[in-house]
């Protein structure tokens, strides 16, 4: 499944809409930047290693098509292009990441001409995919080094293939371990209120033949209880210098239960999400989304009275005590994390 | 808000209809035995007592329509009533119990006639409500008494007036506490898969004036570590000897994350749910549901892959270990529960 590649003829990005998952598998083709924003903007590509991915090669397909041959023209077209594309989520560190280093390959390469360097800008893309896919393989190796053949694995929220360019973090794991014969029986928390546990997870499980259960959150509990669960994969948004971990809400939940019942819970993420300037959990701010998100939508009416008010922070923040492990690219971290983090 | 009622010529039960709310308030009128069954068979009347207390009403309207002065033809239909009425839902416990009960009424007066027995059938349904009502403002009275005004409380599920006669169970505290006076900050889990937290509990507590917060069932362990919750409130369907304590599914999820976070997990129902001969909650079977529940229940569309399997289990069970108080209309039951709940 590759959800982002070039169109034959490079002129355009193909996607998979992920709005329209599990219902309908559509592939998008984008070609102007406006169609670049709004797939960004929409969610129809998201996941943040995913967003730079997408971002390295619509800025390569824009670039490509700036007619002139004087350096400065095609420099100034280009940057142009990579701080409109930068404006679509502007939290999203990968996007900002991805475009910018894009336009210092343009810089640094000054003394090419047009064409060489639009060479070398498709070249770096085709190199940012690679890289994003040789880390989630580095980081699925390590993972799966946690598990057995057999076990059952708990996973919350989606990180998989979809968010990322193959394997993904917290499902990556079980994706490579798959691709080697083993087997493994996944537990999916569906993940409200954006269900992307039920709408992704479970899709991507699914479709990669792997045994995968779909629950609903308030079910996690239940499942460890009965001796289904050996491990709990999450992804992370950020992790603290003490190993505190920002992942979707619902994430700290989990954890607390994985230390109720004794099974080991386990974060996986790429080296990029920890911050050492932030000290503890307690400095991360968590997002307060809308109400209709827990309401209305995905449903075909609200579920409560208009008048009814909701919480709805996107986030939680794991205390590093409940934290087994956090597995990146560069081998498998253990308590205490002050040190083993910052040995990275 | 009366959920049960007789029509004023009392030839008739009047109901809100539970399966359309909280988007249409619609009172049902109910006149024949099919349109009872369905009421029942249909949800459109659900939680324990308030089909115990609907039967009654129905029993009673059904048998004053038997056009006779013969006690045995009279006794022999209002049997054939009572078991109709009593299929429409053969697990429900209160629902056998109203009816014989009222079958045993007419049968114990036999020397009346049956103009005088129509008479007692009507005190005895308005008397099995009356008892209902008593002991749900029992329950609140002990529960109240655990709880301070301004405290903020987190329930799960639902177990108010719409279940019950009046008060409810759970939410009984909440809203007499309220009636005197006193001000909650409750937080409401949508409990899902059939979101009865999100269409019931928070409909009735906005509708009593409480200060409801609607979260996702994830988000019990962030308005917990937030330090907003001074108490959890929940329902029974059932008490092993022990204190294991059955509920619907998530309740045992809930009392973990209270657990772990030093807040005290009360449990609240009749004496009734306590069962002695049950050792312990290993005993209590879990009935499983159909997927769809999960996955397309109350969505635009599905939430999944058509061939992804769900794990649907409708109720979990809590270890008394995690159980501060097991709260009855006889009074507050501490650990050990084995002594406390043999004494009652």
């Amino acid at each position: 499944m590759e959800n982002i590649a070039f169109t034959k003829d490079k002129r355009g990005v193909k996607i998979i809409d992920q709005t329209l998952l599990p219902n309908e598998e559509r592939t998008m083709i984008l070609t102007t930047k406006e169609e670049m924003y709004d797939a960004i903007y929409r969610l129809s590509v998201r996941g943040a290693p995913a967003i730079g991915i997408f971002a390295a090669f619509s800025l390569y397909v824009l670039a490509d098509k700036i007619e002139t041959d004087d350096m400065d023209v095609f420099l100034s077209g280009l940057k142009k292009y990579a701080d409109y594309l930068n404006a679509s989520r502007p939290t999203a560190v990968n996007l900002s990441w991805a475009l910018s280093r894009m336009v210092k390959l343009a810089e640094c390469n000054k003394r090419c001409n047009v064409m060489e360097i639009k060479q070398l800008l498709y070249e770096e893309s085709v190199e940012i995919r690679k890289e994003d896919i040789a880390m989630c393989k580095a980081i699925s190796g390590y993972g799966l080094s946690l598990i057995n053949d057999g076990d059952g694995i708990l996973t919350h929220c989606n990180a998989g293939p979809l968010a990322t360019s193959q394997y993904g973090t917290a499902l990556g794991p079980i994706l490579l371990g798959t691709e080697r014969g083993m087997h493994f029986k996944v537990f999916a928390d569906e993940t409200r209120p954006l269900l992307r546990g039920a709408r992704l997870t479970s899709y991507e499980l699914y479709k990669a033949g792997v045994d995968v259960t779909l629950i609903c959150d308030n079910m996690a509990a239940v499942v460890m209880k009965n001796g289904w669960v050996n491990a709990c994969f999450v992804g992370c948004d950020r992790v603290a210098a003490n190993g505190d971990t920002a992942n979707k809400i619902g994430t700290s939940g989990v954890a607390i239960l994985a230390k109720y019942y004794g099974i080991p819970f386990y974060v996986l993420g790429p080296t990029s999400t920890i911050d050492l300037n932030c000290k503890t959990g307690d400095e991360i701010e968590i997002e307060l989304r809308d109400q209709q998100e827990i309401k209305s939508k995905f449903f075909e009416k609200p579920i409560a009275p208009a008048g009814v008010k909701c919480y709805n922070p996107s986030f939680d923040v794991t205390d590093h005590t409940l934290i087994t492990a956090i597995v990146t690219q560069k081998g498998v971290c253990r308590p205490p994390y002050t040190e083993s983090l910052g040995a990275l």
